[in-house]
């Protein structure tokens, strides 16, 4: 081995050493106690998943480019997880007669996206992704919203910092479908379009629109459509979609959200007929946390119903409401918001046994049991340097107290526990 | 999609339903708990790693072979992480002059090894690695050797059930190359022979040890051989292999780690000379836990130190120990011994609260942010069903006590919460 190894991690992923797992035990944390709060229990599964898990909603080309996907020697076409959701479904539907409904679950896997290298975006991130399987209502819309909005509260930021966008499928499908009469494929191609609204300009995004709804000589259709992406409020909206007294079902549920959010206190949510979300699972109710800070406008949490999802396993079905959200973003917020772990406030023992020589190692080890019996964690310097360059080791990598074993201590059994902050001294006897 | 999916998991991997993950988190805490008082920091890294970073000390058969390696569209082979010690080795070597020493790292990754489709082995498993740098006197065997047996235990095995087998690659080195002259390729190959001594048949041991050791026509060496391995204990063995008075290096490195483990009240730690472990970058002591169940006799743990490993990276050499301990076997192990968590002992929630019909959705809700406030963790029923199913899923998903609410409650406010197993009932007000 005369070429040295780099140190380099692969393109596009990670490392983490101690102070990076510590703000993702941080982060892991605020999503495992809300979940827990609401009674979601974590499940997990493999990264490894079968190719066709995906083929069947995001289609070939999206599998192909956009996912590490392999053949494995058994010929078996192998991805590696690029979302959990296909993956919880697979599961509640092997069980799905064995299950309690409702059934909450929540999960935070690591998940893999092969972004072109030359992007230089993550190709492995860890997202919460939280699902309540078996409830009907909307209740599992404000349930998760909920939760989201505490998730968010706990990464530092105030209502006045984000907002919550409730949209709808019903609805979107509806103008697209029923309102302008487009086929499943030109429904898909506006939605996406729609999706993609405010970062186009106004004439590339009007002309494209116009191709789509395929009505360039009258143009009513494209005028009836920007009306009602342009209407300010959902009144406004509801006034500009209303064909008739009958009110539409997707506007009865986004009302009932809106409302319920309300009542619970959740001032912040608003709706947004622009929100679309990516997946093509969702059925019913979209909706995304959007951190509305100029300096990082974005989305925070996404999520929705996605009733139809569990079909593709066969048997009766399973109304399902689930959302993610990504560490990367969490890490973001908790550093612009002030809330992240500082090194010196996680650090890795309560006391540092400080020693002498290697004659004293055999009595430090019966201290440092006795004191990890009860209940401290302790560390040994091995090094058996000058106990100055040991002390300035315990301050480095941030351990509040030491203890110093010497012949005389040993000797004697008189020992001191030395707070470095404050210089104060605690007398211990073995 | 006429074609209904498979719910299977994709070959040798498992799915963890929220039962198999709270034993999972179990067998984590013991871990965590174990290397948190021990002053480890816990680190991370990608499943994602160069081919190379394997290559080099595992060489290019077993990347191919064993493990799951692909190359992506920027033509760089990528290997999905069979150990994390050449990983653990990289990071350190990255940041070797800005890292305190003694450096205790640990960290609990997912690894992949690509057995054969038809041997039905596990392809993901969970692994605790341990490391230790920086410390060059053995000390830092001691001190994993130590938190290994505290782990075990903490498995429910009692000293009796396990013992340590404490090996040196020092020694077994001095006997290939030294004692009878082989050279590194001879060596290596009765190395991997000694390791498979016990699971030989007698005959076919010896003839192929004479084989490699090309003594056939006067049988000495082979002979010598046959008297270290079949020694009794190390006493005998180091009067076997004493040549002259003074005492091989690795010989009192032995008899100083047993002495050491003794004092430290751990009896249950023995010289094996036939425990060699596979990986090629050990260098000094080798070591294991070794259970000696009759049902399972088998390796928990095992680890050693690994002076050299970091040389790959170029700069300074940085000693090393460590070891590892695989989440199967120590399922199985606390299975065994009768210390797995109950589900019913792993609740999702503390209140399942009942709702009897839609109207009382938002009151409930009410009710759940007030006992959630409270520390409490709360689950809602929202199938509308009978109360007494509602009840029945309670009890299915193991959650200990039930609010019930109807019209009446919600006018008066009065709420009863009752613990299904006893039957008590206690007041509450919202």
């Amino acid at each position: 081995m005369s070429k040295k190894l780099s140190t380099e991690a692969y393109k596009g992923v990670r490392d983490f050493y101690p102070e990076d797992m510590a703000v993702q035990n941080q982060i892991f944390t605020i999503w495992r106690n809300v979940a827990e709060k609401f009674g979601y229990q974590e499940y997990n599964a493999s990264v490894l998943e079968p190719a066709d898990l995906y083929r069947a909603k995001s289609g070939e080309e999206i599998v192909n480019d956009q996912t590490y996907t392999f053949t494995d020697r058994g010929e078996r076409e192998v991805t590696l997880r690029p979302e959990i959701t296909p993956t919880v479904a697979r599961m509640v539907a092997a069980r799905k007669r064995e299950l309690g409904y409702p059934l909450r679950w929540y999960s935070i896997p690591n998940l893999f996206r092969y972004e072109q290298p030359q992007r230089g975006r993550i190709r492995e991130f860890w997202q919460l992704n939280v699902d309540i399987f078996g409830v009907d209502s909307l209740q599992a819309e404000i349930e998760t919203i909920q939760m989201a909005y505490e998730i968010t509260k706990a990464y530092g930021l105030t209502d006045a910092d984000f907002e919550i966008r409730i949209s709808s499928r019903k609805i979107l499908n509806h103008i697209t479908q029923t309102l302008f009469g487009l086929d499943f494929e030109k429904s898909q191609k506006l939605l996406k379009l729609t999706d993609k609204k405010n970062k186009l300009p106004t004439d590339v995004f009007t002309a494209t629109a116009e191709g789509i709804l395929g009505d360039v000589p009258e143009g009513k259709k494209i005028k009836q459509f920007l009306t009602l992406l342009n209407s300010q409020n959902f009144e406004e909206f509801t006034q500009n979609l209303q064909q008739s007294a009958e009110e539409h079902e997707g506007i009865r549920e986004t009302r009932e959200v809106l409302q319920a959010l309300e009542k619970l206190g959740i001032t912040n949510a608003r709706f947004d007929q622009t929100l679309v979300r990516g997946s093509d699972y969702y059925t019913g109710i979209i909706f995304e946390v959007f951190d509305k800070n100029p300096l990082n406008r974005r989305s925070v949490f996404g999520g929705g119903r996605y009733d139809d999802l569990l079909d593709l396993f066969g048997g009766e079905k399973v109304p399902a409401v689930g959302f993610g959200a990504g560490d990367v973003i969490a890490r973001d917020l908790l550093e612009t918001y002030g809330k992240i772990v500082k090194p010196e406030s996680s650090f890795p023992a309560d006391i540092y046994i400080c020693l002498m020589n290697k004659e004293v190692a055999e009595y430090a080890q019966d201290v440092a049991q006795a004191l990890r019996g009860k209940g401290k964690r302790v560390a040994l310097d091995y090094s058996f340097r000058k106990i100055g360059d040991q002390i300035k080791n315990a301050n480095k990598i941030h351990i509040p107290n030491i203890i110093c074993i010497g012949e005389e201590e040993v000797k004697t059994g008189n020992l001191k526990i030395k707070n470095l902050a404050t210089g104060n001294e605690e007398s211990y006897k073995l």
